[in-house]
């Protein structure tokens, strides 16, 4: 979507919009001639809903392409994924709630083995626990020490963790030190292809936090290493209130989404627990904005675990909170997923994802929400970078464009 | 489609992708309440497969815009036909099966007629007959002499050929020699609008070919000149191994589509007689490649004639090959066209050709392939370019984009 164009045309008005996200919605059949998770679902209020809405199937980045959450929320909030890029560092940083400087620079690590050679024998430390990651991660914040700059671990998962530098002047083109396979050396991380010498120093530094962790991990093994790699850097997004002239405000569960919300210079709520606390946390603030984003993460967990049934219930889940949104009278209301994950496939995919703008100025085109009746709405298929434009449409905070 | 993308996210496997193009597919009813070609065709294998298939209606090249061959085949292999343009002296040389090196520069030539003051009064030479024309191209080759290049002639149908210069440093950017009226002189070839410097030398090695040319054929009244137009160099076209890693073969009766297909990178397999020749061909070479590109052209020929009822029965024949076919088992398998030839209109047409793809990870909309049951599907109206992307999603041979 052109922002420009959004920024030039976008009113303030005390009309709201609210983007309910069902992570992972889109869906597939699991035979070619049954039912997908959303078309499965006992679903009454939101099939009531669609039947008065404008329908259509959003497509996140590009054909054939699954996209991951990054990605797929950038597109949501109107950023064309492809231009706004989010390295896996920095994901990893918003995921464990690590709040980002906009010259910090992180790196997803990865505990590794280092065998006596100087090769990497095993690439995730025997797939370490996490209690025993914990105490390293610890170790590390405690004894490394580098010249110029702060580096400040944080746990992930198991063998995961994530490093955040903090100096002047970094860069985040740079190479991984992962060489992918074992019984190779790890890489020096370097400027990545086509970096200037900006890079130079910033790999220095990493090298040098490399060196570092190896001296306080030397007596550590099977985790006596760390390979660094997705080095990357906030991205400067304009924000929600220049673009939009919104007062945006963001209700999510998990750490990494709160996190992308905050880039699009979201307000990040306090949410209740579950579903049911985030829409009560939605109520709690009906007042104070005029956007509300809500993400409900369990859709997209029960798909990649395969589980067609959670799925389906998930959304019942939703459906059956939904009269308490509808009571609060948002302007205009859409509800679509980042992406689908469909459970026939337990992953993310490139699918169309199912969609619906609720206003007070729709053609409503079928009697329920689902896959098949959202390919014969008005919007067909679609960018999903263009769902923030029709929401401000149907909100009627859109100037027109010309005379 | 972001070809970057593609060779970004990308992998090997070995899963098998078919792009069948029955080539002009799309049609029109001949009455507005009729059938179109392809859905009057009585054809059970392409509706049962098209029932567990993503159906919509594919576009070559922009609204409204009847695509030539070269562009419809383009678009289908993912370039955007208006970024790479192969020139009518590149598709003629092609056409012909004239194996054009990088260096090489083309053009079409034709006979006529020109009279005593030096002004063309016949720009085809009469229609000279074949046999004539093909006596005129030899006598070219054996009696044209030009400095520092060789020029070779290739006939092509009645007063059509194709001249291929081959020399070092030449330059497409060239202007036609064709005054495109009678009664008007032939123009001097001369760097095109915007051209540079380095189309003079060329412009002056066309030039001197005209002048060998007129002075072999000084006696060959009504074929006593050649005009020239079309001037083309091969586009360097990203290859399909760098961009989809993909093993590549084409399967394709007519000379012009190997040749569109060696551009991408393709190897031309030697086809069999007809399209069972050509399933045929598929089935030897089912091990040896990862990517098929099949090309029927008598759906098309079918439409340019006007004959709606052999167009349908064309497509009938292609469905009764259809099981052998699946048989095989390709992981993904796009059926469609370059573009619509309906037989209304006896021309090529710029309406969307009915498309479908079909893998294990389908959301099917409809019980039959047709137009109109494309218009409906969850594809919706997408642009040709897309389909490269869609089949390597539905192969799974494409990495998640973003974390």
């Amino acid at each position: 979507m052109d922002l420009n164009l959004m920024r030039e045309l976008s009113v303030a008005t005390d009309s709201k919009i609210v983007l309910l996200i069902l992570d992972g919605l889109g869906g597939l059949p699991m035979d070619p001639f049954g039912r997908t998770e959303l078309e499965a679902a006992n679903a009454p209020n939101l099939d009531a809903l669609a039947a008065r809405s404008d329908l259509g199937l959003s497509r996140p980045v590009a054909a054939g392409v699954s996209p991951g959450s990054g990605p797929g929320h950038l597109a949501l909030f109107g950023y064309d994924p492809l231009e706004y890029e989010v390295g896996r560092g920095v994901l990893s940083a918003l995921g464990v709630g690590v709040e980002l400087g906009k010259n910090d620079l992180a790196a997803r690590i990865n505990f590794a083995t280092k065998d006596e050679s100087g090769r990497i024998s095993d690439r995730r430390a025997g797939r370490i626990a996490t209690q025993d990651a914990v105490k390293l991660v610890d170790l590390l914040n405690e004894n490394v020490n580098l010249d110029g700059a702060e580096a400040s671990i944080t746990h992930e998962k198991e063998h995961r963790a994530v490093v955040v530098f903090r100096a002047s002047g970094l860069s985040d083109k740079l190479s991984d030190t992962d060489p992918q396979r074992v019984n190779l050396e790890p890489l020096p991380v370097g400027p990545a292809e086509g970096a200037g010498d900006e890079a130079r120093e910033s790999a220095d530094l990493a090298n040098a936090f490399v060196e570092e962790a190896n001296r306080v991990l030397a007596d550590h093994h099977p985790a006596n290493t760390v390979l660094l790699r997705g080095f990357g850097m906030l991205p400067a997004l304009p924000k929600f209130d220049e673009t939009y002239k919104l007062d945006a405000a963001a209700i999510a569960g998990y750490p990494m989404y709160k996190g992308l919300a905050r880039l699009a210079g979201m307000q990040v709520l306090k949410e209740g627990e579950g579903i049911a606390g985030e829409f009560e946390t939605l109520k709690n603030n009906w007042d104070s904005h005029d956007f509300f984003f809500i993400h409900v993460k369990a859709t997209d967990a029960a798909g990649e675990d395969g589980n067609f049934e959670r799925k389906s219930a998930v959304i019942e889940e939703v459906d059956a909170l939904l009269p308490d949104l509808l009571d609060l009278g948002p302007a205009a209301l859409a509800i679509t997923g980042d992406h689908a994950t469909p459970a026939k496939m337990k992953s993310h995919s490139w699918h169309g994802v199912p969609f619906l703008v609720s206003s007070e100025y729709t053609l409503p085109t079928a009697e329920s929400f689902g896959e098949r009746a959202c390919a014969g709405g008005s919007l067909g298929a679609f960018p999903a970078q263009e769902i923030m434009g029709l929401l401000m449409g149907h909100a009627l905070k859109l100037n027109r464009f010309g005379a």
